[in-house]
């Protein structure tokens, strides 16, 4: 027996249509690709999706045709989230820092027919546009420019698009499980994998990330999504911000803690959301500029493990909170927040300050656990080390286009970390796997001796890798890079992790580099500082 | 194509084994039927709700059997909500204020094989017992009794029924569609009505209501449920507290408002939730008790409109936010929260104030329209009244049993109220339609001379209600329920409107009564005060 009610597909559509009718005049701020702002509303923004959706139905493209972007954060990338998945075509975001051959593999395996590309990438594009064999549409995001025309022959523009499509384009109606976005994971190693959402994992995942005690994003917060459109769909924000119909500012370009700081102070931004390297160059310049970031209630980090030392800065200097949250593309991102519990009031504040280090817990629609190589549950006692499985409404069920290669262990996905869970749920991101450092038969983590080593004053930035050692088949190595015009000991570095930890995790060297190698998300390449340094211990 | 994530149905078991994972410890505060307090938690509840689950499988239930109470809001009927649902039997909650011919139809109607009853329905459920053609169990909350199985020849008790069951009962996985949950409207004419929910309106119901903007609760927060359990499933509550791990304090059968202060500060309930009428007891006896209410922060009021010198009264003396709500049976309750827009923090204190009073804006899920008596649109200028249409995820398609009786105009639920939107989507319920006052072709809000009336010092109780007038039609008459000890005068009473509404709006007569009728529900029985009162300004 069904229940009596309604029922309407979840689609992408849906969240747009909510913010026009009840949030329709609510200020929308966006830094085009040459430094301009531009002042639009989600009433407007909704318009446009539309004009967008009729546009491209109009060009004949199929049923769920992939149209790519490679874009910065801007109002057309957002009529573009919502025109083109409410249309009931793909959204596929790319990120433009991938190799040239990793762009053209992912154009061709999404079997593209548009691209969305902001003047930034005319040059990327024009290099590659003969080994992109599926493109119908490259369409530059902007009005008609001749000399993009020029560069870039055939090029259509976005503007004189969208006014050839309908503004009360009516949007389809269809399974609230089909495709709706599309990410590559660029892992540090093979060709990148797609991810392949669909409207009711996106909704859902919205859903969650809204409520209370996930994101809390209101229609009085003006949301600042620092992290990419292309980086899991900014982590899903445009989404949540149509929801409940929040003002947002789309930075553009420029994530130098200068412009960042600004666009804070202009335009009142109360929560703002990416990577702790974006909150390093923030901060350094907020303080330099004399900024108090006096609107700035919240920042979101995830990414990867924000130092203790930057939340502390947040709380004490600016009275931020700082939100860490947990995640990865194959999560939508949403894997954990946290946030305190009840019970964490009675603690000390320097207690309370230390539990919100951790990844937290997650919210309802999503599972962790953490097994042993045979797969067995691992107590959650806050030590005990284990890979960290998942699953969930908007966890990944298998990779787009690998055929049905079986990812999942017993329908749980193995994220490649090693976590702990805490008795109250609260996880703590140990290492990646593949980075964990087996030193005699016990873990260390290098992940928590980078933490230790980054508040150093004289370092600006730090690596810890695990390399082979003849007695304890590996330890930890410090790779180091020193801050502008210091220049620390290994003596003075190494001293600097004593009483912080276990006098057996510390690193048994340290090495210098410049600048630590990075993959196209800003990860650093750990296997080739583990190959550069690989005989340091035992040559 | 479908996207490549994982899919599995939204079921109320999900919630509750959610809240047992990572929230097993959160407490449950319970006041049983003679008073006494229990203390359990998430963790037990889930325990106990598998193994009622289990029980009731084992007796031989037919799946989607319906399985009833007759009971106040304490922990067992905390694991009925979620051991029904979850094992995929109906969870039928009944208004123990019904006519006793309303009982006997309701549960006729319905089926019911599993009548759950608290100590205190013992009497009314003896002597209906023999109507009740389709029970074959009736469960009494509680231990074995012998003085109940005498006054009850045949009960079963629920400790020993649980006893039963297998702890780890796994829960049944079935369509997300599949009816939940089943509540009775008590209109104030014809039969009851049945609505039948579904796991997943209640799962998107749930979701909405965690949102930030709407009622927001968290996993530190300790929620008091005064709205019954058998309305409405309190507003949903139990669900949405179980999606985030809150602390919740069950209040039993005593809602007056010595106890209700009691159990706030003794507990430290954070947020409240209820009608009107409840909170007048309690901010009564707060006052009488010299208590500051210094835990609560904040009161969620729907049932009916709040009146603003409650709203007042709770802001100013006791530093409570009060949100303003709007709902139906047939909406799971929520179709609209109050919480401020950005913009509104520009108005001086008291527009911010004024602003609050109305039903608010729908969350994503569920919408809003007015219409004229065609059907057409009607405009969003905060003036234009109209019937009120709504649509979504958790509004009812059809009555339960009630046949294909066509009851949407159009695929939107007609609420039944007379409302005005404003140009950012607030609403406001002018009246229920059918008590809206035409007088000379302009419309009167009878809520809105009650809500001025009731603020009179002298005055305990008010309704206001057209009737027949040889010029006008129909013009409103205010039926007045004096305080005890204080006797208006009809002058007094009318000269109180002076100034806060147009003369034309002001009622042409005052007569007093010592109560006013009211429902089950206690919605007051407009119908019977309009024929009373009939002649009034005619004869």
């Amino acid at each position: 027996m069904l229940g009596q009610m309604m029922t309407a597909p979840l689609l992408i559509s849906s969240l747009i249509d909510h913010a026009a009718k009840y949030h329709g005049g609510s200020p929308i701020v966006s830094v085009n690709t040459t430094g301009g702002v531009e002042h639009t509303s989600w009433g407007e923004v909704a318009v446009n999706a539309r004009r967008l959706g009729s546009a491209l139905s109009k060009l004949g493209l199929e049923h769920q045709a992939r149209c790519a972007t490679i874009a910065w954060n801007n109002r057309r990338h957002l009529e573009i989230y919502f025109g083109t998945s409410g249309a009931g075509f793909v959204c596929h975001t790319i990120n433009p820092r991938l190799f040239p051959e990793q762009l053209v593999y992912i154009i061709n395996h999404a079997e593209d027919r548009v691209l969305f590309i902001d003047e930034t990438f005319i040059p990327l594009i024009a290099a590659l546009k003969d080994q992109l064999t599926a493109l119908q549409h490259i369409v530059l995001m902007g009005p008609h420019n001749d000399a993009a025309a020029e560069q870039l022959p055939g090029v259509q523009f976005y503007d004189d698009l969208i006014a050839t499509g309908d503004p009360e384009f009516e949007w389809p109606q269809f399974d609230e499980n089909t495709a709706s976005s599309l990410c590559y994971t660029s892992g540090t190693t093979g060709n990148p994998k797609g991810v392949l959402y669909s409207h009711r994992s996106t909704l859902l995942h919205s859903f969650a990330a809204n409520t209370a005690d996930a994101l809390a994003i209101t229609a009085r917060d003006v949301v600042l999504p620092v992290v990419p459109m292309f980086h899991v769909n900014a982590w899903g924000v445009p989404y949540c911000a149509a929801m409940v119909g929040a003002h947002m500012v789309m930075p553009g370009p420029g994530l130098d803690g200068e412009s960042l700081v600004k666009l804070i102070d202009t335009h009142r931004v109360t929560i703002a959301l990416g990577v702790p390297t974006i909150w390093l160059g923030l901060l350094g310049h907020a303080k330099a500029a004399g900024s108090t970031l006096e609107s700035l209630k919240r920042t979101v980090v995830g990414g990867s493990a924000c130092p203790p030392s930057m939340m502390q800065q947040f709380r004490e200097e600016y009275g931020v909170d700082t939100i860490h949250a947990w995640g990865m593309s194959e999560m939508s991102p949403l894997g954990s927040v946290n946030m305190p519990l009840a019970k964490h009031r009675d603690l000390d504040i320097d207690a309370q300050h230390r539990m919100r280090e951790n990844q937290g817990r997650p919210p309802y629609g999503v599972e962790l656990k953490i097994v042993d190589d045979e797969g067995h549950d691992l107590p959650w006692d806050g030590k005990t080390q284990g890979d960290l499985l998942v699953r969930g409404h908007w966890v990944l069920d298998s990779y787009f286009r690998m055929g049905d290669e079986a990812i999942l262990q017993d329908g749980w996905f193995n994220t490649g970390d090693v976590a702990t869970m805490d008795p109250d749920g609260y996880m703590t991101i140990r290492d990646r796997s593949k980075d964990i450092i087996k030193s005699g038969g016990e873990w260390i983590s290098s992940v928590e001796l980078e933490n230790i080593a980054i508040a150093h004053p004289d370092l600006q930035d730090a690596a810890v890798v695990g390399v082979a050692h003849p007695k304890w088949d590996e330890r930890p190595i410090l790779v180091a890079v020193s801050a502008e015009g210091k220049t620390p000991s290994e003596a003075d570095l190494l001293a600097f992790f004593d009483g912080k930890i276990a006098k057996w995790q510390v690193p048994d060297r340290v090495v210098f580099k410049d600048v630590l190698p990075r993959n196209a998300t800003g990860k650093v390449l750990k296997r080739n500082l583990r190959d550069e340094f690989a005989t340091v211990l035992t040559g």
